[in-house]
């Protein structure tokens, strides 16, 4: 059995602990947090949860931390912290600074003989590695990214912060027509406004200004206004009803050339549809908790990404079985 | 610079010419053929053909052994027999005889201290590489394969021997009605003749029974009689015209469930849109001829498969830049 132990309990800690049940060679030893544990009430009832500080007593007990906190403040100060102690999986998504971060990961874990693999989830994640499955197939070609439909949490926060408004939910909407551009391999050039819709859901405070609020939310920087923008003004039993969930998704195309004079289109597409974007996010921690176990057992140290885990490694089935099964 | 020599000039054998134009950090040593090599022309100008028999004199100047031939009859003597004295990467795909494949290659490349990848291509191939992903990711869910729109060798050949039929091309196409199923995360069970529709185009001799032919094409057993399956009766001159390339691709999906009680669908999609089925093939078996040559360096030996290999060996990038750029 591979020990795992969680650190933070948000949807990402909810969701590890959901993908443990999946998984029968794991088991969860116990959930981490910075709260008073006595108010953190978990799935598991077998589990107990501790003070983050009390980690530390647990380290013989743990084969993989599992690390669940936000990637602006948490995880730059976790991960370099637990990697002292522990093999880590942690989902660090701050895309620009991944290299500092993998940096200050790796100096710790090397110096303790520890394992860590960074950035894993679907982006950065599974979308990073079929980019570069895609680059290495088809080395001349263009890379695509779609995100949505789905829910992007910094958006509707930009929204909740606009006056008179009371809630709100974003979703982000890949254009069908840019996706069948892509698809078709002409290899367009597309402006933000071509590839992404925005269309928000917004509860406003009783008699707020609408016109004033819409105006304002399309015109805001950075977040709306490169793109078309559509709000809709419902009411706040609408919103919880209709858009409690945290869907997400997206496409990763690599168009590409094949053939002595490149005369030939190739297409490769991978994409996802999940109706709850934590979940499964969490279910990829998991799995790469699983190499980091049997790596770390074959005297691998520092800091990996995705991108230095062989498939096999991730998989409860052994290679036999992955050969006759899945080859 | 890693040196390739390729077994075998047929579909495959020029696809790897091809592909090695886009790999600036490999290089094309020989080609070595069955036939009279004076008979064989290649596209590279600075390139020699030689007989089979010759590669043995070449072992010190070749780093990774690229087989071409056929799965039928080809591979099996020449993939234990060639790893004896080259590290080598072939797209063996009889699905079934995998593990028997495997067990000879492995023990000839053991005893000699060499490294083996067998089945690489997109199905055994990257198909594999998906489904294994999406069931580490999603271990309680159902997988969905499929093939098409293109070419099947195989089904143009059985229509070929048909009496009365000069000649044929056979494309196998998904059914759109069951992809969106699949898509949908609703678990559908598919029958054969649900998943793939049959589309024949035929040349028949002259005053040969059109009835009669068509008849014996969608009533042959294991080929047609399970499928709904279109005749079209064309000129050779059609058939020259429009039918001559050799496309393919396909799709691998995996539909499955994330939370504490399954209540969320997950849908992972993998597709591939290929105008040369060959030449994509080709491009993957040169990328992972770079992955066998740098696992050889770090004394890697034995039979590997996709399943083995980390995606960072793949790519001529190195490491700090794939973290920087496709992470």
């Amino acid at each position: 059995m591979i020990r795992i132990g969680i650190i933070g309990y948000g949807n990402l800690g909810r969701g590890v602990e959901c993908a443990l049940q999946q998984n029968p060679d794991m088991k969860l030893v116990g959930v981490f947090t910075r709260r008073n544990p006595n108010s953190v009430s978990i799935l598991s009832n077998d589990v107990k949860v501790y003070q983050i500080d009390e980690a530390i007593d647990h380290k013989d007990d743990i084969d993989v931390m599992i690390l669940c906190g936000g990637s602006a403040t948490d995880l730059p100060v976790q991960s370099v912290e637990f990697a002292k102690n522990f093999n880590i999986v942690d989902s660090y998504d701050t895309h620009a600074k991944i290299p500092e971060h993998f940096a200050g990961v790796n100096k710790s874990a090397k110096l303790n003989h520890k394992l860590a693999l960074i950035s894993a989830g679907w982006d950065p994640g599974m979308f990073s590695l079929n980019r570069v499955y895609a680059n290495a197939m088809l080395p001349n070609g263009n890379d695509y990214t779609f995100w949505g439909k789905g829910v992007s949490q910094g958006h509707s926060d930009a929204i909740r912060r606009v006056k008179g408004v009371k809630d709100a939910r974003q979703y982000t909407i890949p254009i069908d027509k840019a996706l069948e551009a892509v698809r078709s391999g002409e290899n367009p050039a597309l402006s933000t406004r071509e590839k992404h819709l925005r269309e928000c859901f917004v509860v406003v405070e009783e008699g707020a200004d609408k016109v004033k609020i819409e105006e304002e939310i399309k015109s805001m920087p950075n977040y709306f206004s490169d793109y078309d923008t559509i709000v809709h003004f419902i009411s706040e039993e609408e919103l919880m009803r209709d858009h409690s969930g945290i869907p997400h998704g997206g496409f990763v195309i690599r168009s590409g050339k094949t053939g002595w004079q490149n005369e030939h289109n190739a297409i490769i597409e991978y994409s996802l549809k999940l109706d709850s974007n934590p979940e499964f996010t969490s279910s990829i921690l998991v799995a790469y908790a699983r190499a980091v176990y049997r790596m770390a057992k074959r005297n691998h140290e520092g800091c990996i990404t995705v991108f230095d885990v062989a498939p096999a490694d991730l998989c409860i089935q052994d290679n036999e079985i992955l050969r006759k099964e899945f080859l």
